[in-house]
C-alpha cells in the first residue's frame, strides 16, 4: 500500500504487536510522518543463531521525504535498540527527553558513520513541530527515568501515546505521572489513545518502586555480617540510586560490575540523574582493600544471560570475584517470559556455593496494572482505543478492561503489524496493510538469515548431518573414490563404528546400482543416496539426520 | 564404589536431586538392596534433539543379585517413565497400588520383551517384605490418584519416603492422606525421612483440589451458551472427574482428545477410578451431532507440547476440531517452568480465532508448600532429614524449614546423585559415592549421543555448517577437484553468491600455498583450512559456522 494524501490521520504500528519489543509506530497524515519509538526484540526460541531482530522499516524507506523525525518515549532496548540499523537508511531528527538521548548518544558512539544524526533533548511539557504534527512530552513514570506519553496534535484531533508506564505516586527520581494533563487533555477531547498493555491480565494497581527501596533496607539490616551483591536491571537507574542509598546508610562502598550497568550508570551519573554520596563508588580493584561486609556489589545478569557478570559468579569464572558462603545476593528483578530456566539455574548454583539467594519480592514491576490502565483510560476518555506493545492476550485483556468502561467494541482496534488504521472526527477503520516485520541480524549479517537456513539450522541441532561424499571421473562417470560418510552432531563415530559402517554399505549399494542402471544424472544420485540413507537410518534409530550427498567430478 | 555390607543402612538417590524428574532412591543393607521410583527426565534446553533422560543404574546392575524390587509412589513419568527401559537390565518385580501398575502396564504393553516383568498391586497399609526391608504403603493425595508415602522398616530403624504429595482433606478420589499414620510412625521413632521439595519455596498450604471444581461450575455457568474445551495434564483423573461431574451437572456430553488422555482415562475408567455418568462420553465422530453448548472437549496440550490436541487447534490444524469465536477455553494447569512462552504462544493463537480463553486461578498444584512440609516433619519428627525431589533452591529453602522446626543443621542431607548416605541408629554421614549420572535417549538410541555430539549440535544451531571439499591425486597429491564450498544453516546463498565465492578463493589460495610448500599432511592441510576460513568470516560477518574440510583421494 503506498503512502496517500486523503486528509485522514493514519497509524500504522510497524512492530511491537505480537510479542514484546520491537516498538515503532508510524503516525501520517498528508506529507507528514512521525515515528514513535524504534526499538529492537531478542530472538525466539525458534531463531536459531539470530543475535537480534529488527523492524522491517520498507515502508518509511519508500516514504523518506515524509519522514519528520523518531520520538523516543524512553531508553529501553525494546524502544531505542533498533536505531542504530535504521538510522542509517532513515537519518531523520531523533527526540527524547533527557536520559534518553543521553543513553541513545552512548549507543550510537560506536557507530561512527551515524554521529551526524540530529538529536534533540525536549522537556516535559514542551512540545515540537514536526510537518502537520506537534508532538508534547508528557511526564510518565517507569523502571527508567525520564519516560515520557506523547500528545500528538493532529489535523483531526488529539492523539496519546503513552509508551510504557506506571502510575506512581511516590517515584525514587522526579515527579509523579502528570495525570493533571492527561485529565486536561481528555476534558478538550482525545481522538484516540495508544496504551501500554504488558500487565494488563493483572488485577490491581503496581506498587511504587519506593516500596523496594525498603526492601532493600530490611535485607541490609539482615545482613550486616555478610556482604551483599545485588543483581537488577542496567537501564533501572532508580533501583540502583535506591541501592546506593541504602549502602550509604550502612556505610557500605559499592562497586557496579557488568558492562551494560557500567555504561547506564556513567551516562547516568554524567547528567545528574544519580546523587552517589562522595567516596561510597570504588572500582571492582579496591574492593579487597575493605572487609566484605562493608560492601555491595551492583551486578548484571538478573534475567541469568550467561555472558553476564553474575553467572561468571555462579559458575566460578568471574575474574576478579568469588561467592562465598554467607554472602546475600539478591536478584532485583524477576524472570521476564523464557528466562525462567536460566534463572533458576544461577540461584541454584549460587546457593550450592553456599550463599544466601534471596529472589522473592525484591521487585517491583515498570508497568501498569489492571487499575491503573483504568484511570489512564478514565482520565483521557478517548473516542478509539488501541491497545499496544504486549502479546495478543494482554492486547486483548486491554480491550476488555476498556470495554467494561463503556467504550464500544467497534471503537478499539486490535491491530497487525503493518495494519493502516485511517481516521478522523467521525470515523476510524483498518483501510489497508503495508509492509511490515521482522529482520533478523545474526553477527554483521543483518537479514540474511531467513527462513530457509533458521529451518536448517532446526534440522541440525535436532539431528545433525550426514555427508556422502564420492568422486566420479569426467564423462565417463565412473566411481573414482568415495563414498565416504562422515557426520557431526548425529552419533559419537568412535562408538558407533558399525552403525557409521553399515550405512556406508547402504550408500555404496545405491550408487553401485544407479551406475549399473547407468543413472548419472547427479539430481537424481543425490535423491537415490538421501532416500536410502535416510529410510536406513530412520528404521534402524529411529532419526532423521540431514544428510547431504555432495559428488566432485575429476 | 563397590556395596559393602558394613551393618549400616545406605540411602543412595540415584537421580531427582538437580531438578524435577528423573526420580530413583536405592535403599541398601547388607545383601538388600530396594529402589524407589525410576522416573524420567525431559532434556534441558541444552540437550538438543534429546527426547527424554533416564537414569544411570549402572550401581543396580552392579549388584543385581541384592536388588529386591522397584517400589513406586505415584503413576507420573518422573517416577515410572524410565521402567521401560530399566527394566531390560535390572528385572525385578514391580510394587505400587492399583491405579500405579495399571499405568506401568498400559506402559509396557509396547514393549513385548518385558512382558514377563513380575507386577504386584499393594493397598495401603499393606507390607511387602523384600530382603530385609519391610515396605509399608500409606496413603496420600497428589494431583494423580493412589500416590503413597513408604515407610521401609530396616534393620537400623525406619525410613519414611514422602513421594510426592500434598494434604487434601477434601480429595476427589477416596481419602486424605493417612496423617494418623504418619504420627503413629512418629510417636515410635523414624530415624529419617526423604520429603519432596517442589514447592518448599511457598508460603502456605496448597489448596483442595475440590476447589477447582468450584471454578469449574462457576465456568460452566458463564458459558452456557458456548462450547467449552478444558486442557489439563492427562494423568489428572481427579481433574478430569471434576469436567466431568461439571458437564453432567449442565447437561453436556463429554469427548476426550489426546492420545496420552485418552490411554490414561481408558486405564482409570477399566480400574474404577472414574465414575462417568451412562451416555456423558462420546466419541469425537459423534460431537457433530449435538449442539456446541452442549458439549465439552477434554485435550491434552496444556503445557504447550507442539505435537498435542490443543496445540493443533489453536494453529488451525487439528484434523475435527475448528475453534470458532466464543468456545471458551480453560487451561487447567499452570506452565511447567520452561513451557511458559509455548502456553502463552496457544493462549494468543486461541484468542487470535476469537476464543475465550480463562488460564488464570484454574489450577491448583499437587504438591506441598511449606505449611503441609512442616506438618509432615511434626507429625513423623525424624532423627535425620533428606530433602528430595527438586532443584537445589528448592530442597535448600525445605532444609531451612527443617531447621526453624529444631531438627540441626547436622542432621539434614542434602545430597548429590550418587552420594551414599550412611546411616545407623546413633549415626549418619555421607560416607562415599556410586556412579550415578543421566543417559540420554534419542530415537531408538540410548547413551550415544554424549557431550560432543551435543556440542556439535549446538554448534550446528547456531551457525550452520560450510564443508569444504577437494580431491587429491594419490602419491602426487595434485589436485585434481575442488574445493568446492557447500553450506547449510549459515545464509542464505543464492542472496549471497558474493560472499561464497569468495570464501571460496580464501579456501583455493591457502591450499595453493599449501600445495606450493609441499605441505600434504591431511590434517595440516585441513587445519589450514579451516583456520583460513574461519579467520575471513569472523572479520567479514562475525560468524562462527562450524567448518568441516573433506579431502578425498583419487
Amino acid at each position: 500500500m503506498k503512502s496517500g494524501a486523503n486528509h485522514k490521520l493514519r497509524i500504522i504500528p510497524l512492530g511491537g504487536l505480537e510479542s514484546i519489543g520491537m516498538n515503532i509506530t508510524a503516525l501520517e497524515y498528508d506529507d507528514s510522518i512521525i515515528v514513535i519509538d524504534c526499538g529492537l526484540s531478542f530472538p525466539g526460541d525458534d531463531m536459531l543463531g539470530i543475535d537480534l531482530v529488527i523492524p522491517d522499516v520498507t515502508y518509511l524507506k519508500e516514504n523518506i521525504e515524509k519522514v519528520k523525525g523518531f520520538f523516543i518515549t524512553h531508553g529501553h532496548e525494546d524502544h531505542i535498540g533498533a536505531l542504530p540499523y535504521i538510522l542509517r537508511d532513515v537519518n531523520v531528527p531523533v527526540y527524547g527527553t533527557k536520559l534518553t538521548i543521553g543513553i541513545i548518544e552512548s549507543k550510537l558512539k560506536e557507530h561512527p558513520n551515524l554521529k551526524a544524526v540530529k538529536k534533540k533533548v525536549v522537556k516535559y511539557g514542551q512540545s515540537i513541530n514536526a510537518g502537520c504534527f506537534r508532538v508534547e512530552f508528557i511526564r510518565t513514570n517507569h523502571s527508567i527515568a525520564d519516560a515520557a506519553a506523547f500528545a500528538v496534535f493532529t489535523p483531526v484531533g488529539t492523539v496519546i501515546h503513552t509508551g510504557d508506564f506506571k502510575i506512581d505516586y511516590t517515584p525514587v527520581y522526579g515527579d509523579a505521572v502528570d495525570l493533571q494533563r492527561f485529565a486536561e487533555l481528555g476534558k478538550k477531547g482525545v481522538l484516540a489513545l495508544l496504551c501500554e498493555s504488558t500487565n494488563a491480565i493483572r488485577e490491581g494497581f503496581t506498587m511504587s518502586e519506593r516500596t523496594v527501596g525498603r526492601t532493600f533496607d530490611n535485607l541490609f539490616a539482615e545482613n550486616v555480617n555478610h556482604r551483599i551483591i545485588v543483581a537488577t536491571f542496567a537501564s533501572n537507574v532508580d533501583r540502583v540510586q535506591q541501592i546506593i542509598n541504602t549502602a550509604y546508610k550502612y556505610g557500605r562502598k559499592v562497586v557496579v560490575e557488568g558492562r551494560s550497568m557500567v555504561n547506564i550508570i556513567n551516562t547516568a551519573m554524567e547528567l545528574d540523574y544519580l546523587d552517589i554520596p562522595e567516596g561510597t563508588l570504588i572500582d571492582l580493584d579496591s574492593l579487597k582493600n575493605y572487609p566484605e561486609e562493608k560492601t555491595v556489589l551492583i551486578t548484571t545478569g538478573s534475567q541469568g544471560e550467561s555472558m553476564a557478570a553474575l553467572s561468571r559468579m555462579a559458575a566460578g569464572i568471574h575474574r576478579k570475584v568469588t561467592i562465598k558462603p554467607g554472602d546475600a545476593i539478591i536478584l532485583s528483578s524477576s524472570p521476564i517470559p523464557g528466562n525462567e530456566k536460566a534463572v533458576a539455574k544461577i540461584i541454584n548454583e549460587l546457593s550450592m556455593k553456599g550463599a544466601h539467594v534471596i529472589y522473592q519480592d525484591t521487585h517491583v514491576s515498570g508497568h501498569a496494572c489492571q487499575e491503573e490502565i483504568k484511570l489512564m483510560y478514565s482520565l483521557i476518555h478517548p473516542k478509539y482505543s488501541i491497545p499496544i506493545h504486549g502479546e495478543f492476550r494482554h492486547r486483548q485483556a486491554q480491550s476488555n478492561l476498556v470495554q467494561s468502561l463503556g467504550i464500544p467494541k467497534d471503537h478499539i482496534f486490535m491491530m497487525n503489524a503493518g495494519d493502516v488504521l485511517e481516521m478522523n472526527e467521525d470515523e476510524a477503520a483498518v483501510t489497508g496493510k503495508v509492509h511490515a516485520g521482522s529482520v533478523l541480524v545474526d553477527g554483521l549479517g543483518v537479514g540474511d538469515v531467513g527462513n530457509i537456513v533458521l529451518r536448517d539450522r532446526q534440522s541440525l541441532s535436532q539431528n545433525g548431518i550426514i555427508i556422502v561424499v564420492l568422486s566420479l571421473e569426467k564423462h565417463t562417470n565412473q566411481l573414482l573414490a568415495g563414498p565416504d560418510i562422515v557426520s557431526r552432531g548425529f552419533v559419537y563415530v568412535r562408538e558407533s563404528e558399525d552403525l557409521m559402517e553399515e550405512a556406508r554399505q547402504v550408500v555404496c549399494s545405491a550408487v553401485d546400482e544407479c551406475l549399473r542402471r547407468n543413472i548419472t544424472d547427479w539430481v537424481r544420485l543425490k535423491t537415490v543416496i538421501r532416500d536410502n540413507l535416510s529410510d536406513y537410518l530412520w528404521k534402524k534409530m529411529k532419526r532423521n539426520p540431514m544428510i547431504l550427498p555432495i559428488i566432485m567430478e575429476v
